[in-house]
């Protein structure tokens, strides 16, 4: 990477823990290719400190903006002064911009992430029907991601089915015309299968959805990223069904908010 | 400079303005020198809000520290927990160590850096009298650099000579047995003369002492970095005294301020 001077422009990425994030990497890769003076460094707050680490930080004058992950997603966006509709209707951000006046804008990225990775696949999602499993944290940024990008309709699955019903009520807040619908453990009738719960992440977890159901016109998607190959993908894969990997999400995802920074190509 | 990662250990310089520093460009080298997996980045904070930018940084669990230079130099050691007897009495800090439980500990490392830079140029203090223009920021730090390192006797010059005063009560409260003289503009009798006022820095400055008085047995010292020959050196070197810059006192400092952090050689 080049190297830092007084004119490099700040960037942060705010988690904790802070060890396994990848964005330092991957959007100092993004500044470099862009020949931007830029850097983006670790800032590890706790959650009993983000309001302290958040007022502190939007007093540097060279700070261009933060990006944001577990645990802060939800809390993050409480600290921001301005939010579009649909962010402050998700509830939570994973990037915010620092205004040249010191105001916060927040913002969630994951569901146009998880869409521009789904195209970047190849797939695209205008028209068709999703099945969607989970209703937290991921789910509701993907869920308005769905439905902004056109699916034709949105099965919401979730175990606890209140949490699922409040989601679809936010999105038809802002897309009173969605076709949306609360679903069972079976993903059969969608053309595309989401999983946007964390179950696959750690070994021995059940499987986010009923596997026997999938069938080899579906595409099944993951928004885990570690391990590569869950479960539920080894298992989409055994029913002949194509798939599509956690991954592509983060990497459209830093393109996307290097955007939302205002970072400029100068090469 | 090595990649960034969650692991990377945070190191910052508050400065207002910011775009002039070189002290990203000095440490992220010296921590390439010492394989240490650092980082330092440009913080500019303006004074008014130098309280809260400091309470949001000490929140930061992976900020080892930071260096601290004008205009905050005095107003970053109030906002310090802790800080030794002679930083106190010098009444500025230029390094902030973020204890592990979030305490700040403050240090002055001008006058250590300035007398290092002196010992790098082959010039030995010890037993030397000293003549010293200044009474202000960078003064206050080198006179007691040059009395805690042994100086025979010191002669404070300075216009406003109740600051010189000030200064020299303020060493003997630490170093009761010094000899500590107050001077005029003329700098005879003394083996080594040093400039600590800011004259020099503008084409046009006043000299800042009787140049005429100086003799060749005599070394002459800046602390002036920009420009490299200041009027007093060249008038100096006319005389036929030997002469020393102002750079070496940073480029020792890095290797203190370092030192101070706690950042370790891992080759």
């Amino acid at each position: 990477m080049r190297q830092i001077t007084g004119e490099t422009k700040l960037f942060g990425i705010l988690a904790d823990p802070i060890h396994h994030v990848k964005t330092p990497q991957r959007m100092n890769e993004h500044f470099a290719r862009a020949n931007y003076d830029g850097v983006l460094v670790p800032f590890h707050a706790t959650p009993d400190n983000l309001a302290t680490v958040l007022d502190g930080l939007r007093k540097l004058e060279n700070l261009v903006g933060l990006i944001v992950t577990v645990p802060h997603k939800t809390a993050v966006l409480e600290l921001c002064d301005d939010a579009s509709d649909t962010t402050r209707k998700i509830g939570a951000a994973n990037v915010v911009r620092r205004e040249p006046n010191g105001r916060l804008t927040a913002h969630m990225l994951d569901g146009e992430g998880f869409v521009r990775g789904l195209q970047s696949g190849g797939h695209d999602i205008k028209g068709k029907s999703a099945y969607m499993a989970g209703a937290g944290g991921a789910a509701n940024a993907i869920a308005f991601g769905l439905v902004q990008y056109g699916v034709s309709r949105l099965t919401i699955a979730n175990r606890t089915v209140a949490k699922a019903e409040d989601l679809k009520a936010r999105i038809l807040d802002i897309h009173p015309q969605a076709h949306i619908d609360i679903g069972t453990a079976d993903p059969s009738g969608h053309d595309l299968v989401v999983n946007a719960t964390s179950l696959g992440l750690k070994e021995g977890d059940a499987l986010p959805m009923d596997v026997n159901k999938l069938d080899a016109g579906q595409l099944v998607c993951e928004v885990i990223m570690q391990p590569e190959e869950t479960a539920l993908l080894l298992a989409a894969r055994k029913r002949g069904c194509a798939v599509h990997y956690g991954a592509p999400m983060l990497a459209s995802q830093i393109e996307l908010m290097a955007e939302f920074l205002g970072v400029s190509n100068s090469k």
